[in-house]
């Protein structure tokens, strides 16, 4: 097994230079146990893996480093670095392959990390087939997004998804808005598939492009008065609600 | 309207000491018009008021401060420092009042500052009478609980309860688990109230002297093999769920 004990050494400034978005054309870093099994479960090319604990890197053949602390707190992103991380090959999905998928959502200029990986980690928990973004959206891999999907990043495809394409999209799939207000809400959920959920950012809701899209609209009752709901939390509940009524 | 254009002038460093928890005692740092109006509306005593935009300084009468933009860069916890900000004496909630309470959600162990606000955001929305926190908890007044709650903080009571209150408790209002996992869930819940919904960490899950106070445990449903949901999505779905059939 190969080994590095010092931060200077050229392979682990390439490795800090994928912190940064603009370098992350091709590889991605992912950090933590599950979310590199979650690549290798996809198939992805793990190119390289660093870890302070030669047991953990047994099951790595290729490109597996031991590294000392100082390395792996070099390299990683968070505060305290995670027990194994690794440089992975970043997943290309194809838009066309969404035709088919019966549950789509839709993020509008998606901004905050965190909310982002959170609603990757939903989309998995009830069944979503792929997300797509539009706008001007946060970086689907960065590492916060990475680490807020909690091991599931790789488990639904994610496309970028301009106007021109969604307006054939309308043709085969029903478009959903959602509201949260203080009105009555739509008794229950349960969309007609195949269905592409829209969700505006939170700062802006959703556009108005997108809106002359809908073809149906949910609402989410709340109590007068309070400022909506996170944007992770609305769609935990409408996905939660959709999965619910399948049966 | 009195002006302070130094970051050395002295009540600015009694300011930034507010950054810290050690220093809250007393008074809390709360940023942003929204916030702000919600410590006045909760009739909380506001000690002092900075902005660089003396217009929205005109409806505080005492302590309010026009400053320049390294004052507010240095006074606020934000990298873009909000319009306003105020130094508000903390609330001071009592466990005695919960015994009235209808709806009461109790978090264990809650480490995440963000995922506590949006949380304290969503029980707002959904009409949760107070909040619980037990063992240790991240600070309910962090600027970053107070920035996630988005203008919600002072609109629910928190408290801080020990076991033996919360067996007090147990005699008059149910206490309700919830689990996350891909087998059937419960129909729909319409809790019986008065109840105490209990939320475990993240990390942790509900420590052991919480789940032999259980009476009753609600199911998310979710697909198999996926880690879980975000805590603030779980307690999203419940309160919705159960504000939903409240009828």
């Amino acid at each position: 097994m190969l080994e590095i004990t010092s931060v200077q050494n050229p392979l682990i400034k390439e490795i800090v230079k994928l912190h940064q978005k603009k370098y992350r054309e091709e590889f991605i870093i992912v950090e933590g146990k599950k979310a590199l099994q979650g690549a290798k479960e996809a198939g992805l090319e793990i190119k390289y893996v660093f870890s302070c604990d030669d047991t953990l890197l047994s099951e790595y053949k290729n490109g597996a480093y031991l590294v000392n602390e100082k390395v792996m707190e070099k390299i990683s992103t968070t505060e305290s670095a995670p027990n194994i991380m690794g440089v992975v090959k970043k997943p290309e999905y194809k838009i066309q392959n969404f035709k088919n998928f019966k549950k789509i959502i839709l993020l509008d200029s998606i901004k905050d990390s965190g909310n982002l990986g959170t609603i990757i980690r939903t989309a998995a928990a009830f069944n979503i087939d792929g997300i797509m973004l539009f706008g001007d959206c946060t970086d689907e891999f960065s590492p916060k997004t990475i680490r807020s999907a909690a091991g599931n990043i790789f488990k639904v495809p994610i496309v970028h998804a301009p106007l021109e394409q969604l307006k054939e999209f309308k043709k085969t799939h029903k478009m959903l808005t959602t509201v949260v207000n203080s009105k009555n809400s739509t008794a229950s959920l349960r969309a007609e598939t195949p269905v592409i959920i829209m969700f505006g950012s939170e700062a802006q809701g959703l556009c108005k492009e997108l809106l002359t899209l809908s073809d149906i609209s949910y609402t989410i009752p709340m109590k007068e008065g309070v400022e909506s709901l996170n944007l992770a939390v609305s769609v935990g509940i409408i996905l939660y609600e959709m999965y619910k009524n399948e049966g």
